[in-house]
């Protein structure tokens, strides 16, 4: 949790551009030792052409490479846009005392003694250091952070070993932002460029005391030099700024990849419930991102190979859906490799992608390219003999991406007379072509310039069959999200919270009865069993006479929560006799379990048959607000842990979508001859609930329906057997 | 299908050996032109070194690339090895005639135009060719391959783009076998070579006329020079000799890696069944080798990434658990950047890896290296100050591989002030050291010869923290695999088949009856309801009350198999009234469904109470052999298809992992307090039921209990309710 939320202000990241191109630079505790983090950040600034002014702040010394030093901040002439500290955290009240003087618009704190010490002392520190940065109007990065990197502007600020890098820097299109300085400033960027991948921007966040990841998003989103952004995040902080960021992302169809560590650390800060062991913080943390269209990765590489292809394929306008197709839909394959070309295929299409078969005008042109008879197969083979005639791959590609069922090119270059022909070759039909080509560059590092000039190139690249798979899938899935919010509405308005849920949270109750939870979801038009209360066995009995038998009793009494585990619950009761049995039994046994607490009554309910049970419900996540789930239910929601989960804000495609994404979505179907589900009514009553865990967000936390019966009977066959409302005041976010 | 099995025959791995270092190689159809794919054997030959005699055949060419050429094979002086043939498949039998006289050991056969051409002419053709080499003596590498490479000998005997390399090759002790030329020639060779990773032999086996996978791999598992096996495959050709070779490299502790494509062709050649769409090939052919200790990988570059990391621990002694520790129980990492440990554990420990709690001599000695107070926690945060200082890494690792609880220590190398002193600190401890050490090398790219430097030690290393966490997974997963078949018993004695399931086969019959069935499973241990036929619904009454009331009626005819489907099931018969209606109906009801054949009668069945059903089956796969299965029963089959596979010669050990190893395995545990199940029963079941399948594999062809229920009672609570037996006489496998 973040100490300095109540000082901390959201910008825009057009308010944040200048930030990090900074006219002038101090760098408070410079060393004259290179071998020392802190002898680094001079030498590094200068050797990657920064065209700012350099004052190196150290009183022992006259100047460091060749920059004259100054004792302290106060002395430096004229203003300062940007302060590096890298001294000790306790002098920094002092040392950063003149930054309002100076008119410092950033401060980024590289030294750790913070916050992350864990102690009282360090988040005082951490919570002075924003003070006086606000009070000078200056933004803060850090604490615990390597610093930042912008491309575009050529400032090295920071202490990198990657700074090693022959200058220039490879620039690109891609923007990191990542909590962990190693991760940013070690792998990502000496992995990216060692792969031939440039970046805009690199912002290491650390501590985030003042600027955070959803910030730093939004200063990539905004920023005209970016086309994808990276993200590496170990906990979110600001949930809302979070997704807001992400959701200003998907509709600026900017695509966001984000590599998820410590997740076990968000995972302690998540509530335990008993749906908690059922979707824990890590898949609240992916249905939230995934909903606003974010690419989750799996390891550092696939992080910057993803985004390269994301970066480049925005870059050149062919990031989006064209002809109503997403573009795993028409699939397009071609090598002169068999092996590779069925690799690919199988992977991409075990996940869903497709091939189709190719129009017939496409398989003439291809005939004649490749010199064969009969049906031309997609992928295609384009055998061996193409390796000495490199005009093959134009000739195999042109047609492929002419004909109307294909989305993607997916030339997979093995082996090949003249790499750089080829590959120039490629960029030419890249060019002219409106859809992408995603090549899988599986060969040629031993000849010509190929690679270095694919890498180089309009063309999104990929080193093996799977990654290339692996990069499809996230661009389908990122055009299937992406049409899916711009299909969605704006704004929807929300339905006043409910009466019930007010005046129990106003009595201070922390749940609903059985009966009231039920009553709740009725209003929401769930299909519920008819109940009543029953205050004499009497009642009971012409209850169950209005219902049919058989009925169920089951005791109800304001302090019994778990009924079951009570015993105070009498199935499949079929005569008046065994109603007016039960219903002494229940009295006798609440009188017993809880003396001198009267109890309400029994509750009389239809009996509804047996059925497929499933579970929906909604909860309350500290970070990411009020989401709702879907899955299997009774006695399988802890054994198979199949539920999907959503934010409550989503409408019929998406809650469609939940339905289809359990594992056990046949079962909706009606399997075995079963009576199928209404998948209609089901996706409305997710919405209705999502709609109503908004609503009521103040007071409710967790709302249960377990069992949701789908009962084997034609027609109106959905039935919620039990529910569960839980209320707890919602804590302020921090 | 292999055309030729009927002329193949079985060597031995070492007889094969020679094969591959011949002292002489003829190629035919040798060209002058070095940018064809037959004008690159001769050139390659020598630019890598060859030591033995290059006989180009051309009869148009005085020489090739200063090698004298011949018009034919007949004129070339001497006897000759090795024949590649890179010429016209329908000059082969001229063109080879003289094999024999020249005691022609191995022919590589790259052309194509055999039996991938999917005609009768091809496959004749491809015959022709086996029997000649048979005539003459000779092994058969193809047709349709790209040849081998043999880094030991040097013998570049393909036409592979890789060999554009400079010379020398690397060498390493990986050795490759790939049914296609173009994953082994091209992505491996380069992928491996572009990151350091050297191999002992590749060999691309093309259409498998001959030498198959099977044989390559045995020749591999022979190899001194080898200490890893990487096998792409697309389809295994005899499953014998496939898992003889998996068993005993598995026995004599030598990894076997394999990256399995083209899922959908083998899908194709698997017999359609119920049990079918529950577990399709990929399935049979996953649960098959991993029986056998096989690491799958999901994409090339994990292949030989995975192989070098087995191949160097190998080659180092350090393959096998010690102190009864296997890898994963025991991890132990280190780095500077708290945010790649944080990434490392997290997949890791996901995965399951655990990461132990340093003894505390172990934190002392860590506190005094790393200059720090209180505890010290496993992964240890080395934290930045040790980049300076590259002895901390020494002195945290030896401390972590001295830890009696760690098994294995991972430093994460980020940044370093000299990587060349870290990368030989590590080989020294390596050197040291009885415990592996893993690297992890997410920097220093820039900087130095530490990066090679490791590459060509004996640590073995991985770019990024998921793939470490991947190969360390494959790594406790062999060891446990290997740990369960040395704990096997060697050989076991197998009951005589079944003379219910003789007699059946005699008499031509595809099944046995649900009686039958049940009386097979029954004699195997399993418990079933008790159940007899009855001939007249007097009969039926007295069954009834001898079983006790509530009883099922079924009606048995030759001529009915799926008694639900045909309405003649009644569930539920409470009272002799009831028996007696329910009889009359089922009789009446199959003389109207099958007029003119007699019904053998009515089964009346115990009725077992509701409970939670499995499903236990045994399939005989056309590859494999015979498989047992293990998974979710009833409606939830097809839904949720939770099942694991294992072959039928399974063990106690992996009966249980098999049980375990269901999503829904929880269920046996007996949820919210319903009774569990009796585990040690059911891997005893599972064990039976593969002993049988095994004992009757030359007529059982399917076997399947389903529903198994699990009753919520105390006591015995396992039920088979229903079971069915399918014969099929066994086809030779081809």
């Amino acid at each position: 949790m973040n100490t300095s939320t109540n000082i901390r202000a959201r910008v825009a990241g057009k308010d944040l551009a200048p930030l990090f191109a900074p006219k002038s630079i101090a760098i408070i505790g410079a060393s004259a030792d290179p071998a020392k983090f802190s002898g680094r950040f001079v030498p590094y600034l200068k050797r990657h052409n920064y065209a700012g002014a350099i004052y190196p702040i150290n009183a022992r010394r006259d100047e460091i490479a060749g920059e004259r030093c100054y004792p302290d901040l106060a002395s430096v002439p004229g203003d300062v846009d940007c302060v590096i500290y890298a001294a000790a955290a306790s002098d920094a009240p002092q040392a950063l005392a003149p930054c309002a003087d100076k008119h410092v618009k950033l401060i980024v704190m590289t030294s750790a003694g913070f916050a992350e010490r864990g102690d009282d002392e360090g988040r005082q520190a951490e919570a002075a250091l924003v003070r006086l940065a606000r009070d000078a109007g200056a933004r803060v990065l850090g604490p615990n952070c390597v610093g930042f990197l912008n491309c575009v502007d050529s400032v090295a600020g920071a202490a990198a070993a990657a700074f090693e890098h022959e200058p220039p820097f490879p620039r690109g299109r891609i923007g990191v932002a990542s909590q962990s300085g190693g991760i940013a400033m070690a792998s990502i960027i000496i992995g990216g460029w060692s792969e031939g991948i440039g970046f805009s921007h690199v912002l290491s966040t650390g501590n985030e005391a003042d600027l955070d990841i959803a910030d730093a998003g939004r200063f990539l989103l905004e920023d005209e030099n970016t086309d994808a952004i990276c993200l590496t995040i170990e906990a979110v902080r600001d949930g809302d700024a979070f997704v807001d960021f992400l959701r200003d992302a998907q509709r600026a169809g900017k695509p966001v990849v984000v590599l998820k560590t410590g997740r076990s650390d968000l995972g302690q800060q998540m509530a335990a419930s008993h749906t908690g062991a059922l979707a824990g913080s890590h898949e609240v943390f992916t249905a939230a991102v995934q909903h606003y269209g974010v690419t989750l990765v799996d390891d550092l590489d696939e992080l910057w190979q993803v985004a390269q292809m994301f970066a480049k394929l925005r870059a050149s306008g062919k990031l989006l859906p064209r002809d109503g197709l997403f573009a795993g839909e028409g699939c397009a394959a071609c090598s002169v490799s068999g092996g590779h070309i069925g690799l690919l295929a199988d992977i991409a299409s075990h996940a869903g992608m497709r091939f189709p078969a190719l129009a017939e005008a496409t398989q003439e042109r291809l005939r004649t390219a490749l010199g064969k008879t009969g049906a031309i197969l997609n992928p295609v083979d384009m055998s061996g003999g193409s390796v000495a005639d490199h005009g093959t791959w134009a000739r195999t590609l042109a047609p492929l991406l002419d004909d109307p069922g294909v989305t993607v090119g997916l030339p997979i270059m093995t082996a090949a007379k003249n790499y750089d022909i080829v590959s120039n070759d490629l960029q030419k039909l890249d060019a002219e072509h409106a859809k992408p080509i995603v090549v899988t560059w599986a060969g040629g590092t031993f000849q010509g310039e190929g690679k270095p000039l694919v890498q180089r190139s309009s063309l999104p690249v990929f080193w093996t069959p799977g990654r290339t798979a692996r990069g499809l899938l996230a661009l389908d899935a990122w055009q299937r999200s992406h049409a899916l919010a711009k299909a969605a509405s704006a704004s929807r308005t929300l339905p006043a919270p409910h009466p019930l849920i007010v005046d129990a949270a106003k009595s201070g109750r922390t749940s609903l009865t059985e009966r009231e939870s039920k009553q709740v979801i009725a209003d929401l038009g769930f299909p519920v069993t008819r109940e009543s209360l029953a205050r004499s066995a009497d009642e009971a009995v012409q209850l169950a006479q209005r219902f049919g038998f058989p009925v169920v009793l089951k005791g109800e009494h304001p302090d019994i929560a778990h009924k079951t585990e009570a015993g105070v619950v009498r199935l499949n009761l079929n005569s008046e006799s065994e109603v007016r049995g039960a219903y002494a039994d229940l009295v006798d046994r609440m009188a017993k379990a809880v003396p001198g607490v009267p109890a309400n009554g029994v509750l009389v309910a239809e009996m509804a048959g047996a059925g497929i049970e499933f579970v929906m419900g909604a909860r309350r996540d500290p970070v990411f607000g009020p989401m709702v789930m879907f899955g299997l239910g009774g006695i399988f929601v802890e054994a198979l842990k199949d539920a999907r989960l959503a934010p409550a804000s989503l409408d019929m495609p998406r809650a469609h979508a939940m339905l289809r994404g359990i594992r056990g979505a046949a079962l909706l179907q009606g399997p075995r001859g079963r009576a199928p589900a209404d998948l209609a009514q089901l996706a409305a009553l997710l919405c209705r609930l999502g709609e109503f865990a908004l609503a009521n967000v103040d007071h409710v936390s967790d709302i249960d329906i377990n069992p949701l019966v789908l009962l084997n009977r034609p027609g109106a066959n959905l039935c919620a057997l039990d529910a569960l409302i839980l209320l707890a005041p919602r804590t302020e976010r921090t």
